[in-house]
């Protein structure tokens, strides 16, 4: 068919691929991005979506595409007490932070333009923007994010740079945290180059020790930060719900892109939300979270230190989900997890050279330890080290 | 702010002003295309969802991008009971049918394509294509549905037509149902022109009278047919699901279009939309649905002729949930409510024009039947045409 030939720009994708993977029982992967099952509260979630059931069915029937009053005031004062100077008409409710990446793309990137990320950099938010045909401008990162110097450099040999792209806390893919430093000289930037700041903050609550930073959008002094947040890693991720916080007329132009991509996030989901941060204590929740993850990844550092080789060098992450290898240069990560991880070890991750919109390293590789068991992290660990 | 000039091309829209208008209580609304909330299976859903909730937890994680295999083998197999043929893997499920259209304008649409539609055509479409900036080209639409005399016109005349839109059963606005030979002629002239058909068919499910006529999708010889569908008017709204039907090539670029938009859909609400259809009967949901549905409309139709002048004439939807006014030449619809029908009458409706792709006629108003009491429709009807 003649038309087929113009969806050639839809490009399949690593993650994809490894969701796949993820439904035979045997492999141990390190792959996805997800959180612990054990620790969703499905207790206090089957109460109160029993009484939204069982209630007036309000939740059952459409509501305003920006999402339910009650879950964006809850969002608002969350935000606000983290700093973020915002009301419940400054959030839009969306489909996981995900959707944000997508509408963001829609409403600022025509083919051509620029997106400037981290050296490497968030997949799905490449995959978000890919289909408006950007290119790329990624900044080298070091062990406190993107350097500053580099991204002056980057924007001033860019006059097209429209949209740059960030997660700045336990950063997707190396757990690396923007230093605050960093932050002031990023907003600063952005102002002076006129960009629109998308700042990805799904990781930001799980923090395992020292002081959270100010988020970027607490630093904004332009109504140019538009902050992307999730319930998925705090809450559960199957419920599909995050939010997007910028400035009134941001919003309101993000809430006319929602509406065309969906109409509206779940009505019975955001209700449940809702109702679940009027009853019960979302913190504490996180609490528990935090102490479980930050176990998770002290036994998967362990084990890397008691098995892997010195060559191969990895990020010591103080939240989030995911820590970052890095195999001796020459090294090649998913030629390795093609033809030795996945057939022999039955162990996969992500190499590393899918996170790099510019030209790939390929000697890296991402691990996630949230979603597996102490036992199968140690057993995938040393499965790998034996593979190697 | 400089890049604030990027987003101009987002507009407002006449659907969201009405959601807004839609939390006065005083107002009856005909403007929606709301269920009946009466009809929701409310206990039913409730039992699914506490089962899924005390359950392996696995509703509350992530899940592929296109859906739980459980929902799309339900969907594949009424489908396939609707003459469509197709498995579990041809159906991808969505954020309702809504986010059919945005994935398909992503797929497709090149700013300065042509999409071809109805006139007038469904508003929530125009909304979805617009930010990828095509042309339209509306048909001339009759009450057999769009005129194919007129599509071959336009189609000869359009070299960079790319995709034709139609909601060929009880379309919205209009309520026609596009006939049996316009339908086989439909699919020769998408061969011939090189299309992708967008077949929307959320209102099919709920026929009143006659026999349903073969989907687009089973007289499809080319496997250009994209076929929409959702649960949304079948069994409720604040659920979210729709999905997307297609040849291989196509479902599998619209699923790497989907985790690029949102990841994927609600496990939970997937996972309680299969566990419904595996333990009740939806068909007899819709039959009951349908006799309600047929009642409303003979209500609204009644008192249209029992109130309303002569010189306003309207569609016998033989399915559905809309019927279409049109009113003498020269009357302003838009006007009319906005000066009299909302501030004196209370009583809201979608003025026409909005639904016109092209030249807009302003004499016309949707009317939605489906979603109110039958006392509210006789009121809101009379006091209308006293405001008249």
């Amino acid at each position: 068919m003649r038309f087929a030939e113009r969806m050639g720009r839809v490009a399949p994708s690593a993650i994809r691929d490894l969701l796949r993977h993820g439904a035979d029982p045997e492999l141990i992967s390190f792959g996805g991005g997800y959180p612990d099952p054990a620790l969703f509260p499905a207790a206090e979630l089957n109460e109160v979506y029993a009484e939204l059931l069982t209630g007036n069915r309000a939740a059952l029937q459409y509501c305003p595409s920006n999402g339910l009053a009650a879950l964006r005031e809850h969002v608002a004062k969350r935000l606000a007490g983290d700093g973020i100077d915002c009301a419940a008409d400054d959030v839009l409710i969306i489909q996981g932070a995900q959707q944000g990446l997508d509408l963001a793309g829609k409403l600022m990137i025509d083919p051509g333009d620029t997106v400037v990320t981290e050296n490497p950099t968030f997949l799905g938010a490449l995959i978000a923007f890919n289909p408006f045909e950007p290119a790329y401008a990624p900044v080298r990162t070091d062990s406190d994010g993107m350097d500053m110097a580099d991204l002056e450099r980057v924007l001033s040999e860019t006059p097209r740079a429209r949209l740059l792209y960030t997660v700045p806390d336990y950063q997707n893919p190396t757990g690396i945290t923007l230093s605050l430093d960093r932050r002031r000289r990023l907003i600063e930037l952005a102002n002076s180059y006129d960009l629109l700041v998308v700042e990805d903050t799904p990781y930001r609550e799980l923090r395992f020790d020292g002081a959270a930073l100010p988020s970027l959008a607490s630093l904004d002094t332009e109504g140019r930060v538009l902050h992307l947040g999730t319930f998925s890693k705090i809450l559960a991720p199957g419920m599909r719900l995050g939010w997007a916080v910028a400035s009134t007329e941001i919003v309101e132009k993000l809430t006319l892109l929602k509406l065309a991509a969906d109409t509206q996030t779940s009505t019975l989901n955001m209700a449940a939300a809702a109702l679940f941060l009027d009853r019960f204590d979302l913190d504490a929740h996180i609490r528990t979270a935090r102490a479980a993850y930050a176990h998770k990844r002290d036994v998967m550092l362990a084990a890397l230190r008691e098995h892997f080789p010195d060559t191969v060098s990895f990020t010591v992450p103080r939240g989030g989900l995911f820590t970052w290898l890095t195999f001796p240069a020459g090294f090649d990560t998913a030629a390795f997890m093609a033809d030795v991880a996945l057939p022999r070890a039955r162990v996969a991750y992500v190499p590393g050279a899918t996170f790099f919109p510019g030209a790939p390293q390929h000697n890296h590789a991402r691990l996630n330890f949230s979603g597996l068991s102490d036992d199968r992290i140690v057993e995938g660990i040393t499965r790998l080290s034996a593979a190697l």
